[in-house]
């Protein structure tokens, strides 16, 4: 938050960025948690399968880095 | 919110859009997520019907990835 | 937080930068350890598929790290 | 958090970085536990895989042992 | 943290660093908590491959632990 950072008078202001980075990551977590793990689960069951399942999990995981990298960008800079 | 940033003498007021975005990218997550998660266990149970499952997989997870952006953008320049 | 240092005056600011990494790594935690506690459950389901399975974890648990990386250091050096 | 100790004079600030380690190791917790956890599960349902069940486990363990390390670190000497 | 001590004249200021000390407990607790239980289950379901077990059991912990005490010993000199 560069705004923030300018004017130095600013009294009792609280930064909250920071916490929203973090609740962004948890976000992420669990998405891509939720894919990877069930992918593996998935590759146990049809080993012959690998590739197709990690194709799905590759697009599913990089629609949810794609949001969660935008939101913290935007926490950084523009808000 | 460009609105706070103008007015330095703003005191006490607390930014609370990084909160919002994140748990905006919490809802994303957790949805998309979940799609993802079921799609490669489906695709572990039937390999040959990988095409539809990942054709339906990325229309639902668009649409959250869709509000999630739109939410986020809302945040950061409306609000 | 290097602005927040420069100015030394800023009275009742609180630095929130810490809470908001420690809350990254709740997100980068419950993420990787979702991944590689169904990783080795699947190992166990299909040992001679490891290799594989493998590679989907870390693909996935790698998703994980970058983003969680990025808030770290975003808060650390931009915020 | 070394500006903080530098500037003796501001008042009512608050030295948040304590809080945010231990949220940090929450984090560890939560995600070496849930690998560690589910390795000694498969090790019991497929003894004669331990040795690539530990290897799984230590490689995504070690990733949140890493991020763990590096917030602890950036909360302790740069924040 | 001894900073914090040496400038007798700060007012406000809280020294929050015992419940980060006890919030650094409940992450370890959690985790190695549930790497415990799940070994002991695992045990009684194979009893003869108890040695291996007890191995990644121990293995896990120890990351935690490491995690926890480097927390600790951070929040109690260097903060």
């Amino acid at each position: 938050s560069p705004a923030s950072a300018q004017d130095g008078a600013a009294t009792g202001a609280m930064d909250l960025g920071a916490i929203g980075m973090g609740i962004v990551i948890i976000g992420a977590g669990l998405g891509i948690g939720r894919i990877g793990g069930q992918a593996v689960e998935a590759i146990s069951r049809q080993p012959e399968a690998s590739g197709n399942i990690q194709t799905g999990m590759l697009i599913a995981a990089a629609l949810i880095e794609g949001a969660a990298f935008f939101g913290l960008i935007l926490i950084a800079f523009v808000l």
